[in-house]
This record gives structure tokens, C-alpha cells and sequence, in this order.
């Protein structure tokens, strides 16, 4: 078949998606150019007329790099109709069933930015961060496909000066562009997974919208962290880009000199990647996140949530935390781009701190590998509905 | 069928569990007295021959209420010798799969406990204590069934004056003595689930033993929570008390008077829960947790979960939070017993402040009806295996 050169789903990506048509069967199928390869037909195996990747994912890394493989060879030559879909016209879903969520916050600039806006007189990172891929677990119940709206959550909040906390809809919706990584081979308890080990064990990757209450997160963090601030919604993109196609868009990490990483955390080559997302506001670009600027890699990551014998299962899904390089045009939450809501931004005329009903966020991701070919992770989609 | 009269396992409780025998397939049984009834067989209805209560839990209420009453009934009469085990002959399981896991810390004395350790110099409760039940995520994949081993967890810690983490086996590994409820009905996204309805979404309660690594939880755990510190292991008990058991332990609260709570967590008539909890430290009771003096009700945490439109699934699981009274004896964590490891107990004449390779903990816990009945937890059960 023929794929535009400069597709960004050219033969290089290939990922993986979870798609109908005309209201039949969800199935798996890749994104090739403008199609979608459906795989159960195209390899005749139905193995693939399945809803979700997780079966796939647990067959494990030998596996991913067959099916991979002959995915390559079909394209390469002709590809019968009945296997392919114009990718407008499928219904994308959930790509995997999450087992278990964790957030990390792995962002230097967001995680100093973010220090700056609420402990304004101390050090703006944590004696922790620069030890440790600072983490937490999240909602793995309302992790929801690009395109399902939001529902503008109500809780409690409390501002300073207030003597007691109110209930109503939250009035600082926030996003969070992120990265997800989503583990394809889990581990047994007590099996800690090495840096090394990565790719055998982490199937692909997805871009991922923290939706955040800021004004509900604020009242209820301490001491146990974020909770009703964050659990009413993540959003994830359709489709998993595996890190088979990423390992080419690997470069160093900035730097973790000072301090050296404990021995558990090192990397025999670091897991960094040259990865850049763009935030759209109502269609309007007001970031573009550099992935490529994260202090931790998600190779460090697995690593620290398996040390400790935590065993971690086909399925588990974990964030990057909050993308921010270290220009203002960088950063990847509105938190940080309207500095805390004091400094507002200019979205199609319009003045914006946080989110109002009716807007849209579209996050849109992109990698570039070591020749210069484009890796699209395509975008993860979603608009604010009023609170009921 | 014959149980004794003072077994807390009659037929006012009937709990839940999933067994085998002879190396067989997993199923549901319900414990009467010291046997175990096959429901498959004692019903004739295959529906029970599931290694897991998920899909019978997601049958909803008027079918719980429905095979409880035809248990009674069958239980009144002769029961075939062929639906009957010894529990002493049956190998127990997890009895259900758990979807998301919620920490609560519903205890005013545990809160406060361990404000004065942690913060001896400031107000023991934080601010928004009293007017939301703190809670956060915790890890499903290794909520593991009563009797599984604990590895000594490693990971970082830093003491006060070290001038740098390090790694290591856990040196303050505790327990935490908590009761957990299994949501058999859940919600959609944006519809909460009000105090009221509780008892039609929440099929039970089990015991649940949410094990602590103090030294690397008070490393990692600002500013975004408890991680590595906890997700090694969680245990919990074999059986499955209904709710509709529990409902004639129903009490009151301590008391919601200064502040009231918001309106989304008002009770017609609170489920305050007369249980009591007891600690065995290598058989030595050292603690006898009092569930009535919990301030938080069960069903104010649901509603509480699901206020901001976070969905609930059925096999979601909430932990109350260590359970602790006013009286040292009633503490339900190793930490608040030994004062912070500052005041060693003496178990079975060895001195203790936190957990040593080897030891083993076990947690019990009954419940009294109005009318004085006894409904037995069962036990959650662990030992501390040498770190890997």
C-alpha cells in the first residue's frame, strides 16, 4: 500500500488502536497514513477481533516484534481493501483495559513551577524530587477515551480567607499533557523490573490529559495527596505508539548528576525521548511541551514502582506528570501558563485562566527519531461540560 | 443443619468467600458455623461455581437480599452432606477482584496520633480533616487474600540528619488494622451516590491489614502521598460480611457536631458499625481496635468517592483507615502502639517497636448486633518474610 512519505504513521510507527464500524465489534487494528489496518483480516488472525490490547500485550516482546515485523511486510505490498478503513470513518475506544494508574511528576521545570505558585517563600522543588520519580496512584476507573467529555466536577473547596469549606462545580478546571506508558508483560511480586528492562515489559506509549481540579486539589491534599481533585477523569489517545517505534527517537536524559541516581534507578543508556506535544485551546496552539526535557525517564519510573516488590500486571498505565520545559510557552497546564490565574491568556479573543464550559482541550504529540522521521502520536481529545 | 448457638457464624451473618478443595476449581461458599457451604451445589445454580463474588455482587441488591434469604432458609432445614466442607479442609481465595483500591484515614484518634508524631509542634488534625474523608489510591494489583507472605519491602529512606537517601530493606515495617468495603454495585460517571444509598451499592466488609513501611513512606510522601510505602502488599480477609449482616450492627457516630458536615455527606440515620478489631503479634494480642469510634461512616466515604462524578465499579475496594480508639490499647498501627518506636512493647517477652523477619500479625474482628449476636470477620493473617 501506499503511505505518504512524510506521514507521520508511515511504516516507522505503526501503532496500535481499538476501532468499529457501523456500530460492529471493536477490534484491533494500526494506524498506516490515513487507514486502519484491520488485523484480525489482514493477518488472518482472530486473535485480533478482540476489544482491547491487553491479550496482545501479555503474549510479550518476542511477539510485539513478530507481529511488528509482518505488519511491515504487508504494507510493503498490497493490502486488500476489506483489511483497511478510512480512519475517518471508525469509532476509536479505550485502546487496553487499565489495571492499575500511577501518576508521576517527573517534569524539573513543572514540578519548580508548580513549587514557586504554592510554597512561594521555600525551594521550589522538594527535598525528595531529584531522589525519587515522585508518584502517586490515580482513578483507574475513569481513565476515558479521547473524545468523551468532561463533566465539570463539584467538591469541596477553601480559599485562604474563608472560614469553612463550600460545595459547587470547581472554578479552576485544569489540564495536565502527559505522556502515558502502558505495560504490556507485567512482573511477579517481589520481581523488581531494572531501568535495562523496559521495553521488554512496557508495550507502548499514549498521550494522556490529567483533567485537574486545582481549587478541590488544594483543599484536599494534605496529607495523603491528590484524590477528588484528579479521579473524575483522565483522558488518553487512541492510539498506543509502541516503544519499539519510540526506541528510534531515544536520546540522552538533561542530566541527573547532581544528585547521581541510586544504583536501582541507573540506566545503562538512558531512556529519554525526543518527543514534543502542542496544546490546543479551543483550536488555538498555547503550548508545545517538550517530553524531550523530562528529568526522569519512564524506564526509572517502572523501576521505582517495582522496587519496593510491588508486582505490576498487563495493563497498568502511568503518566509522566504535567509536561513543562523551561520557557513560559513550554509548559503544560494551565496552572502554569496563566501563573497560577494571575497572569491570563488570550484564546480566540478571549480571556482565559482555567477552563469555562463549552471548551475544548486537544493535546496533539509528535516524536522525531534519530534519521528525522515524524512519529505522530495523533491527539487525545476533550470538552467541558457543565457541572450537573 | 446444626450450628451452635454462640457461633459468630450463624445465620445471622453468612459471609462470602471463594474456596476449593483437593487442588479443585475456585468457587462461592458461604461460611456457616465451622463449615463451608458450596452455593453452586446448595443452589443448583452454576452461577456460584465462579472463582470470584464479582458477577454475583454485580447482580445488585434485590438478588442479595433474594439468595440470602434462600441461604436461611436452606440452613433451617437438613443440608445434603455433598454441599458441605470443613473450613478446616478448604483452601480460601481472594473473594473478589479488586478494580480501583481507596484508602480512607477515618479515625480522629489515628489522624490525631499521628499529627503528634509527625507534627509534635502544630495542631494534630490538618484543616480539612473534619470536613471531608481524606482518602487516596493505593495499588489493586497487590491486594493479595489472608495467609500470603510479605517480603520485607527495600526502597529509599532518609533519616533526619543523613545527608542523602539510602536503599535498603525497610527498618520500620508496621501494619495498619483496617476494615475494607467491596462495592458490588457501582455508578456511572457524574450520578454520586448519597450516604443513603450505600447499602445497595456496598455488598460488604472485610478485614483488611494495609502494610506500612514507615521509613520509606515518610521519605517519598510529599507532596503527593503514600506510594512505595504502601503498595507492596495489602491483605485482606477471606470472608465477606454482608452489609445486610452488618445493618443490624448499625450505631451511631461518635459524633459530626462541630463542624457539620456538607450537605452531600449528611446521613438519614449514620452507619456507625459496632466491630471490634484485635491485633495478635506472634499470638500475643496487642491491641484491640474499636471500629465504633471511627468518625467517618462507610457510606459518607462512597458518597464522598463518587461526589465530584468519579464512576464506581463493582470489586472497588475502600479502606476505612487504621482503626484506633482513645485508649493506647485500641491503637491499630505499630507506630502509634510503640509511640513512634520510642516505646517498645513486649511480645511474647521480646522487645518490639516495628516488625522483625518472621513475625507473623494477625487481625480479627466481630461485630454485635442490637440484639447482642456475634458476627465473626474471620481473621487476615501475615507473616514477614527477609527482604529479596
Amino acid at each position: 500500500m501506499i503511505v505518504p512519505a512524510d506521514s507521520p504513521f508511515g511504516p516507522e510507527n505503526l501503532p496500535y488502536g481499538v476501532f468499529s464500524t457501523g456500530g460492529g465489534s471493536p477490534r484491533i487494528g494500526v494506524r498506516v497514513g490515513e487507514q486502519v489496518l484491520d488485523l484480525s483480516v489482514a493477518l488472518g488472525d482472530a486473535g485480533f477481533a478482540e476489544p482491547s490490547l491487553n491479550a496482545f500485550m501479555a503474549q510479550g516482546y518476542d511477539r510485539w516484534v513478530d507481529v511488528r515485523g509482518r505488519i511491515q511486510e504487508l504494507i510493503a505490498g498490497d493490502v486488500p481493501a476489506e483489511a483497511l478503513h478510512a480512519v475517518g470513518e471508525v469509532t476509536l475506544h479505550l485502546p487496553f483495559e487499565v489495571a492499575d494508574y500511577v501518576d508521576f511528576y517527573a517534569s524539573e521545570h513543572h514540578a519548580s513551577n508548580v513549587g514557586r505558585l504554592f510554597r512561594p517563600d521555600a525551594e521550589p522543588l522538594l527535598p525528595n524530587w531529584k531522589h525519587l520519580p515522585v508518584g502517586y496512584h490515580g482513578r483507574a476507573g475513569t481513565v476515558y477515551p479521547s473524545g468523551t467529555d468532561v463533566v465539570r466536577p463539584s467538591g469541596q473547596r477553601k480559599g485562604p480567607d474563608g472560614p469553612a469549606p463550600v460545595f459547587g462545580p470547581s472554578t479552576r478546571l485544569d489540564i495536565e499533557a502527559e505522556l502515558g506508558f502502558v505495560v504490556g508483560t507485567g512482573t511477579p511480586a517481589n520481581t523488581p523490573v531494572s531501568p535495562d528492562e523496559f521495553p521488554r515489559h512496557v508495550f507502548g506509549a499514549v498521550l494522556l490529559n490529567d483533567w485537574s481540579a486545582r481549587d478541590i486539589q488544594a483543599w484536599e491534599y494534605v496529607p495523603l495527596g491528590p484524590n477528588l481533585g484528579k479521579s473524575f477523569a483522565t483522558s488518553v489517545s487512541p492510539w498506543v505508539v509502541p516503544i519499539l517505534a519510540l526506541a528510534e527517537a531515544r536520546i540522552p536524559l538533561p542530566g541527573q548528576h547532581d544528585p547521581e541516581p541510586l544504583p536501582y534507578l541507573r540506566e545503562s543508556r538512558p531512556w529519554g525521548l525526543d518527543i514534543e506535544l502542542a496544546v490546543r485551546w479551543n483550536g488555538q496552539q498555547v503550548a508545545r511541551p517538550p517530553y524531550r526535557e523530562m528529568y526522569w525517564s519512564p524506564a526509572q519510573m517502572l523501576a521505582h514502582l517495582t522496587v519496593n516488590g510491588a508486582s505490576a500486571r498487563t495493563g497498568d498505565l502511568y503518566g509522566s506528570g504535567t509536561i513543562s520545559g523551561p520557557e513560559p510557552a513550554e509548559r503544560g497546564s494551565f496552572l502554569e501558563l496563566s501563573w497560577g490565574g494571575r497572569d491570563p491568556l488570550t484564546v480566540n479573543g478571549e480571556s482565559r485562566t482555567f477552563l469555562q464550559d463549552g471548551d475544548e482541550v486537544v493535546v496533539e504529540g509528535t516524536a522525531t527519531t534519530g534519521s528525522g522521521t515524524k512519529l505522530g502520536f495523533g491527539e487525545v481529545r476533550g470538552r467541558i461540560l457543565p457541572a450537573r
